[in-house]
């Protein structure tokens, strides 16, 4: 059974996955450049071999009721290797000094396509907001199990990134605590709503705007910028210009929206720099705490937050400096970064 | 000019090295394996080729009057490439919501050893003890700029650790700010003394010794232990067992206790899992506040917190998981790395 453990010196979780336990040995994955880059040959997620996977949760769009109808565009199934797994109960405990919740949680994969050389960047953009259309649908569904207080839907694209299998595919893992970093971004956000009674997304949009300088892309609903601190070069945000706290109420048509401005940036990203590993992440409320007897479940929701989508491509290593600091070297000012992608081709480039 | 930056929704620093700038198609380090192992032939850190580096700070031990008297064991010299430079002022100002600190700082770059294939593990005690003298005297010298807040002194071994020169060597960057992680550790140890008037780290090492069950390796004055909550696979805690707030402060005979329990235990990473890249890390108290017509410029030094190294093989990846959540996936527990570092042979193994 795996665990999430607390350290209170650093204030920081960490999931011990038991279940996941290597021996010293098998411990070679990054320097070895052994990861097969898996071919089609062996890839659990063609279609005709969906018993490779464990039974599916969810097909897109839903199984045509013709015995000849369309096959599955979008598919998610449970991760087979599951760093939390669902069944149990939530145990929460103090050890002396440190925390412990038991591990439950949900882990699974959100197969973007039945075409294994078709990359997220590369897909129609009927079929990207499918995938989305999964994204919320799952995190509605999990948002039901009462034991689990936040689900993170992401995507690693390519070895660097972390990715093991490069049929593309995004993951969510659903845990029983609020990740750290969301709970440092819905602290930040809850202080400044209640000094101010604005949004501080919604400031940060504001400004950038007036600034101009570090915008990637922006349509009608959406913006994508370049963030004044960036981490990491090309660092970028993609953000609803309206105030949205949950990406469970994204409706159809917003749903299309977004797919529209994450089809740009990642071909804009794909050639401009050379079809690179990338992390996105979606940075939505969490699930609401129940109030036994309280009608209104919904009260509880960080409704002072902004959900929005994180998207780092995977450039430049993580070294001791960044590490033991807290904080990173970006060689890229996200004011370069900006202009780059603004004209960067969203063709594709080399790699159309 | 570089520039730290502060986000105020994440809540961290970054430092935007604008001399370090690259172009899009610069990025190309991660994916293609092209950072050479660079070889003795190039290499700027080979005894003869001194002037291959920016003029030396620190040689030692220090430099014989007899003409042909021992040359140097270690080596401190500026870094050719700085995140930061050490001319100019200290400027914070507030931009909006954000904040910027003109970046001055100290990046400099310590020489372990003449020998190039002579990895840290492999000094003899002395020569290790001798880098950790050269740790200390360059906090202590950089402590007298008093517009420095922390120097962070660490190494970086092996390719996917970060390092970008095969030669032994460790770093230090000084910054203006103190790191948001060590900000971290400062806060909860300055609030576990204000409440229990105990240091938290002295309490963590009490609980460890009783529970015994994640020590890895024990001597008279330090021990190194598997944290509660590892984030990463083997991370290891090396910490005084007596209370000891500043590394500043180490007398010699510590530095070379210090150096024996480091050496052990790099010995037993390296053949335990076959010769890792990592990173290790000092962290210790900030630099004191300096207070104008205060005679005891101690008395602000942060004597609540216990300095310790903290050593992570880099032997699994970050995935976005991580990223996206600011917690870690760890698939080793820590009992379990303790006792394979407890049974795991000093002296070398496969690469003896």
């Amino acid at each position: 059974m795996s665990e999430l453990r607390f350290d209170p010196i650093k204030n920081r979780w960490s999931i011990i996955a038991s279940e996941r336990k290597l021996r010293p040995h098998e411990f070679n994955v990054p320097r070895q450049d052994a990861t097969p880059d898996n071919g089609r040959e062996n890839c659990p997620f063609e279609p005709g071999r969906e018993r490779m996977t464990p039974p599916e949760i969810l097909v897109l769009p839903p199984p045509s009721p013709r015995p000849d109808g369309p096959s599955w565009q979008v598919r998610v199934v449970p991760n087979k290797f599951p760093a939390l797994r669902v069944e149990g109960h939530v145990e929460r405990e103090g050890l002396g000094l440190y925390d412990r919740v038991a591990g439950i949680g949900a882990h699974e994969v959100i197969i973007e396509t039945p075409e294994h050389e078709k990359e997220m960047a590369d897909l129609e953009l009927e079929e990207l907001a499918l995938v989305f259309h999964a994204y919320r649908a799952r995190l509605l569904d999990l948002r039901k199990d009462l034991r689990l207080r936040y689900v993170l839907l992401f995507k690693n694209k390519g070895r660097e990134s972390g990715a093991s299998l490069s049929h593309p595919h995004s993951q969510l893992i659903a845990t029983p605590i609020i990740p750290t970093f969301v709970v440092h971004e819905l602290n930040a956000s809850r202080q400044h709503f209640r000094h101010k009674e604005r949004c501080i997304f919604c400031d940060l949009i504001h400004q950038e705007q007036r600034l101009g300088e570090r915008i990637a892309l922006e349509t009608g609903s959406f913006i994508a910028l370049e963030p004044y601190a960036s981490a990491f070069p090309f660092e970028t945000w993609i953000l609803p210009k309206a105030h949205q706290f949950d990406f469970g109420a994204l409706t159809d048509d917003e749903l299309l929206a977004l797919a529209r401005i994450v089809q740009d940036l990642l071909r804009r990203m794909k050639s401009l720099l050379d079809d690179p590993p990338y992390n996105m992440v979606v940075h939505t409320a969490p699930s609401p705490h129940p109030r036994p007897g309280q009608p209104d479940y919904w009260s509880t929701i960080e409704y002072d937050y902004h959900w929005h989508i994180e998207l780092v491509p995977r450039i430049t290593r993580i070294a001791g400096f960044e590490w033991g600091s807290g904080y990173t070297i970006n060689p890229t000012p996200p004011e370069e970064a900006a202009r780059f992608l603004q004209e960067a081709d969203p063709i594709g480039g080399r790699h159309a």
